[in-house]
């Protein structure tokens, strides 16, 4: 989708490390954006792309690694080619939908998002042809939509992930972190914080549900008191919208971890706009006022 | 689906014209198939269906045409891996979808089928990976679905279609026509009449909607009447489903004839189970007891 980060281009190296052409696909994909979602504000930063990924090929170049030997930008008409794209429920139009998977989590919050996500990347798949694709752990059910995809749809390449890039606090990178600001960018964390607590339960010998989850809901509870008690010109509030411990496959929610399975913690939380700036503070772009949703997730490994 | 009768040869004596390796799927698909509909006694022919494809192969081995690669028949483990296969509405799985163009006409009578259509055309294909694809003009809905599910998603194949075999008195071969039996095969002949009737039309130079279909809807009316005025012994009932002009890319029923796009003109009508057998009467598979859906349409040729 652009907006590239550390995260994006550790995807390309990972991918120039196994192949000797790797093909970049740019594209602000409309139908995974519901109609209230932030399509029209999403970060668009094509120069800026192209300079990252020039000198990152440059750096393969002299490293001797595969080299970055297309980008696919394609405009909608092209990923689009007969009725224009859609993101309403149901939506006309030609579509992947998966059931209950794509419902679920994110799905749930954001009804259209995987159905949007399924279609366009089938079509990039069959225009590139890859033989193997890359997708970011940090969008940890969308690997998990993709692996269904390939499956189910019998595709013919194999579905590599890379881990999660984060800031040296553990704030996973996103494009839309352009928009927290530094006050919002410093409350962010608690989701990361409150999924290493319910991880180190597991670590711990915990298999159940709720001897996971608590301490991760109560991280999450305590922050938000605290936030809501400051004054509004100090505060960043946020909603959580939801912490999960799901499987690995199915992203059902389980009430026991399976040892040989493992499973995905995952949360969301939604940064609500700074409800009164101080001044010269940095806001972030938007100057505050978009909402920015976070995501991130920690595999559970299975136990061998 | 197999059951192969004159309709699917001509495709494979086709493809093998134009091709020389030509591979034959056989699956009934169930995700076609709404969870009332005849999934359970849609004809299963395997064993007649391979010696009508080897005594194929032969004449196109004698003939120095392509010949019959393979023939490929899943399981539907193989088809649908992870969930088993769901008829239902809105259905668990991993379906394509295409809205509005699935949902009219035949889909509004089979609410699921093109999803089923659609989706297992789509595994088939990445299975199979081919150049040329070969779909009857019978199923024209089902040539307009595929057309644009390979544009739509970028399919790397050509889509041919092969024109719909007919019995002499104009009948469309179809495997449901087992289920017949004498009396509502010989009734059955009105839907190709009543289009034909307004195909004549069209030839005589009208272009209006009414002008076009009036003498199908009479001729269909004319002849139901003169069923139900007999006695149920003599009798074979019908309804009429639809009798359609649509436009040839999206199946929307079209007021006037564009000239440069022609329509497609198309039908469907169900023979209800005979009422009253006679004695010794000849009354088909599932003796006479099995409704059975004919679908037939004509292309209106573009003038140019």
């Amino acid at each position: 989708m652009g907006a590239l980060h550390e995260g994006h281009l550790s995807l390309v190296r990972m991918a120039a490390a196994e192949n000797t052409d790797v093909f970049v696909t740019i594209y602000v994909n409309p139908t995974q954006f519901g109609v209230n979602e932030d399509l029209a504000s999403y970060p668009k930063t094509w120069d800026t792309d192209m300079r990252l990924l020039g000198a990152l090929d440059r750096e393969l170049a002299a490293a001797g690694a595969g080299r970055v030997s297309a980008v696919f930008a394609p405009t909608t008409q092209t990923m689009y080619p007969t009725l224009p794209p859609d993101s309403s429920i149901p939506g006309v139009g030609s579509f992947i939908e998966m059931r209950p998977l794509g419902q679920l989590l994110e799905g749930a919050s954001r009804p259209v998002f995987f159905r949007g996500v399924a279609t366009v990347c089938m079509k990039l798949f069959n225009i590139c042809a890859p033989e193997l694709v890359y997708f970011g752990q940090k969008d940890v059910q969308q690997t998990v939509v993709i692996n269904r995809l390939v499956k189910d749809f019998h595709l013919d390449m194999d579905v590599r992930i890379g881990a999660t890039q984060r800031e040296r606090d553990g704030l996973a990178l996103s494009s839309r972190n352009v928009y927290l600001g530094d006050r919002r960018r410093a409350v962010g964390i608690v989701l990361n914080q409150a999924l290493r607590k319910a991880e180190a339960q597991y670590k711990d010998g915990k298999r159940k549900r709720g001897d996971i989850l608590w301490p991760a809901d109560a991280h999450a509870d305590e922050v938000m008191l605290q936030q809501d008690a400051l004054e509004p010109a100090q505060r960043a509030k946020f909603e959580v919208d939801y912490i999960s411990l799901a499987d690995p496959e199915t992203m059902e929610e389980i009430e026991v971890v399976d040892e040989k399975k493992g499973a995905i913690l995952s949360g969301a939380i939604k940064m609500l706009p700074i409800e009164d700036p101080r001044p010269g503070e940095e806001l972030g772009v938007g100057d505050g006022k978009i909402p920015v949703r976070l995501i991130d997730n920690i595999i559970l490994e299975p136990v061998v």
